[in-house]
């Protein structure tokens, strides 16, 4: 804990005072605007940005991790809330207090458990897809917000607004840095200051309603904010806990996910190591502290992290300043808070999560595979047609449905000898050599329940390919595990071949694998042989 | 189709006969013991064992397979029934009977998908922990049936039936065959005669009762059977196709692991293959004719099949003549029927799910993979505690969290070469020769989305102790296949320990991995080479 603390040297403190500012002023029409999302007041996305930051400093491993609110985890508060009160009401605040609370004991309690392993239920493409149909449905829920109403009925003063505000911060997106990098800045620092482009259009927007009261002509702004630091909120409404606990697992999974996959990016750049356990307890601290100062889960968000860390962030003590900085900005006046349009803010969502659609994993996976292609594609219409909840079963569910699906496909190649070597090879595609009445097969993955049934299976066609089979020989080279019920697999192929009068024998069963078989009674039933090697086998079987 | 038909054989014809006859006697008893397991009245037990098996002979592949009620799809629908209607109405009858076209519909839709690999998504020992869970469900809900009521509050002549009928049962189990044999018949036989003991126990407790006028004494009877052959059902209940469509895909599911691993046991036994893709759309034909002639959800009975079997089956002529026969008992008079005591029935069920109470795979794995006993253990309890429904998920979740969690954990060895030759191996178990600046790693399994992240975190640790590595070789000769998450990882790893001044080498590539490698952009990106051995890589690298 504080491990960073320790091995601080004076020469990270420049940098961390600078990433400190600037993830200051990106989180704060950040957290705003993640909280309209949720459906909460935006102050709420300020409570959230302060506690979780300095207790992840305190639990979590990652230097650069910028935790607090999220695109992703807000549209799921929104949605599990959405059965169980209305958004705006005091009630709805404390349930998505409670929310935090859940997940963060979630959290923590994966991490004391150490099951942190839980991450890998999701593969890359559908992690993918998931976050390719939240941005469609978050972006796709600010247009009236942005518009001021659904089209045909747009509010004009807002539409106006709101689609300026966008087409400055599409502007700012595509060419900012460009133009920043030809006044002379270096290209980082370019890049950095276009990424202030919401704070400087969400600023404009605030002094524009202030300067034309577009407010009185009824553009909605986010209305009073009350002045302050949140208080503890410990309000609890026990009818409403057991509805929270499946999207609190869920939330908890999407939080540990969407975190672990920013902070590993940005740990890899930097060769640091993260403990995914330790992870889980930052994570759940920060979520419950989110809970406890008025606020809704939170989690590492990946855009903030990879600001943090361009703008120099070397340590937590980065974040910590951002913290202490939004901290001093609640207690400083707020009344101008009250007067920042909502078309503009929403303007700042839909860009933000314009960043979340990264078609390059969909492009590659479709040269590449088109099976998790077309996992990234259902996990995404998944998210779109059943909810962002369902979206996430969808996703753990095609995730290890194509791991079953390919498992149960194993790669088994017939081997014949080269001439004259001591090397065998796939008579498919070698020139190769074999005996009469030997029969070897090489498996080429771990033996495990998901493809027992199709090895069995495989064995039976070679059995009927190749009759007049007396010796069956598995040659285990590439197989680096088998469980308990390829074991018994194993043992009913064994007494089955018996029966027909074939004898079963093993060869290169590699030492870990041995280790483990000399647990079982496979080795004594075994009506044939164990060779060290295939070529043993052949010697002594070939005739 | 029928292909059995075409290949029939005149000798086949005694086999199927006897086989015949012997489950037609099994089955009357069985099936309203089951259909009372369900909650339903015990003639809807033979309804269901007339049409499906035709259905089946029709559409399914093993040969042997009994298809008909068994102990745990009844459990499965008492458990999804009993919010919904009150056992023993009209509603009921309705509502099992959906549940079976529903699930029906369900095996009929993923064999036409060809999604027979979903079987896999449960392992052996957690098949075994289910099989476990759901017979001790399934007796504790028989004691007070057994005892005509819960002790202390039995009533005694019932109880005298009931556990009297059990000891024999007991005793038919362990004993009879060897009695049966001293008198001369043949093993075989003698045991198949044993099979029958619940027949000959259920016949003389009716003959009891009408005897003693036991049913006017308190002791609970089926009642009257309505004789003749089932009509169409297909009465339909709009309100609650919903609450019903979750637990059809649940019993679907196990419906079909059910019947395919008795099946497979037996298919094994005769050389025979499955196609599991069949075997769905066989049992999905069957239960929607269950659905449509009064039945409820069916499936292959193992403890069933393995009597036809034994009996002599030699095709699906034999589950069509046991079907005949049961269409004829029903044409026959039933009134004898209604005098059928509860107790006794109660007896034979406990003793048929006693057969299921096998610990022998509980035993291999804590012996042979303690992750997989506690998994078995695991979902026998998750059935005991939440419910056969919830035990159904508590066993997927717990196969896939196996798997991932083994995943995570990937043998890597790090290698040197033996001096002089041109064999690699895992320095920790041989003695070997490493060179200076150059890291050689192999790793044991198929790059996926669940190891990629264990892979990254090791290969950093070992480049951590290993300071001063210039060439990273990974070694891929026991890698059978690369998604798209790990040639994503892969690609993350060669961008970090490029800004490392770390050159990472690939050797050893599998054709098939390499023709899915030049799919992608990873070659090209490589900063380092590709080697086709591991010794061709050490020359050139080593120094």
């Amino acid at each position: 804990m504080l491990s960073w603390l320790q091995h601080y040297r004076r020469a990270m403190l420049p940098g961390d005072i600078s990433a400190g500012i600037v993830v200051a002023m990106m989180m704060i029409p950040q957290g705003m605007a993640y909280a309209l999302v949720a459906g909460l007041p935006p102050v709420a996305g300020i409570y959230a940005s302060i506690v979780p930051p300095l207790l992840y400093a305190l639990f979590g491993t990652s230097s650069t991790q910028s935790v607090g609110p999220m695109a992703i985890t807000s549209l799921m508060v929104a949605s599990a809330l959405a059965p169980l009160a209305l958004p705006g009401s005091a009630l709805y605040g404390v349930l998505a207090a409670q929310l935090a609370l859940l997940s963060g004991a979630v959290l923590l309690a994966c991490g004391l458990l150490r099951i942190g392993f839980v991450a890998n239920f999701f593969s890359r493409p559908v992690m993918s897809g998931f976050t390719i149909g939240s941005a469609i449905l978050i972006a796709w829920g600010q247009v009236r917000p942005l518009l001021g109403g659904m089209p045909p009925a747009v509010h004009w003063p807002s539409a106006a607004m709101g689609l300026g505000a966008l087409a400055l911060l599409l502007w700012a997106r595509s060419w900012m840095a460009g133009t920043l990098r030809r006044t002379g800045l270096s290209p980082v620092a370019a890049d950095i200051g276009s990424k202030l482009a919401p704070m400087v259009v969400v600023i404009g927007a605030t002094i524009l309603v202030a300067a034309m009261g577009l407010d009185a002509r009824g553009v909605a702004t986010t209305g009073a904010v009350p002045a302050g630091l949140p208080g503890l909120n410990l309000a609890t409404s026990s009818a409403h806990w057991q509805p929270l606990l499946q999207p609190a697992l869920l939330v908890g999974f999407m939080v540990f996910l969407i975190s672990m996959s920013g902070a590993q990016a940005l740990a890899l750049k930097r060769g640091e190591k993260l403990g995914s356990n330790r992870e889980l307890v930052g994570l759940g601290a920060a979520n419950i502290g989110s809970a406890l100062s008025g606020g809704f889960p939170v989690t590492g968000s990946i855009s903030r992290s990879a600001v943090n860390f361009a703008a120099g962030a070397n340590s937590q003590l980065a974040s910590i300043i951002t913290a202490a900085l939004l901290a001093l900005a609640l207690v400083a006046p707020t009344g101008w808070l009250a007067l920042l349009p909502l078309p503009a803010l929403a303007a700042t969502i839909i860009v933000a999560v314009l960043g979340m659609l990264d078609l390059s994993l969909l492009h590659t996976a479709w040269r590449y595979d088109r099976a998790d292609a077309a996992a990234l594609l259902a996990t995404a219409a998944g998210v779109l047609v059943l909810g962002v909840e369902a979206g996430v079963v969808v996703g753990v569910a095609l995730s290890m449905g194509a791991l079953i699906w390919r498992a149960s496909r194993p790669h088994i190649a017939v081997l014949g000898r080269i001439a004259g070597s001591e090397h065998f090879r796939n008579v498919d595609r070698y020139s190769t050599e074999t005996a009469p009445g030997l029969l070897m097969l090489r498996v080429d993955a771990g033996l495990f329940f998901g493809n027992v049934e199709a090895v069995n299976e495989r064995i039976e066609d070679e059995l009927k390919a190749h009759a007049g089979t007396r010796h069956l020989v598995l040659v285990l080279s590439a197989v680096n595990s088998i469980d308990t019920s390829a074991l018994f697999g194993l043992g009913e192929l064994n007494t089955s071949l018996s029966q027909r009068g074939v004898l079963l024998h093993l060869a290169e069963v590699k030492g870990p694998v041995m280790d483990r078989l000399k647990q079982s009674s496979l080795l004594q039933a075994l009506n044939g042989r164990l060779f060290l090697s295939a070529a043993m086998a052949w010697d002594e079987l070939a005739c």
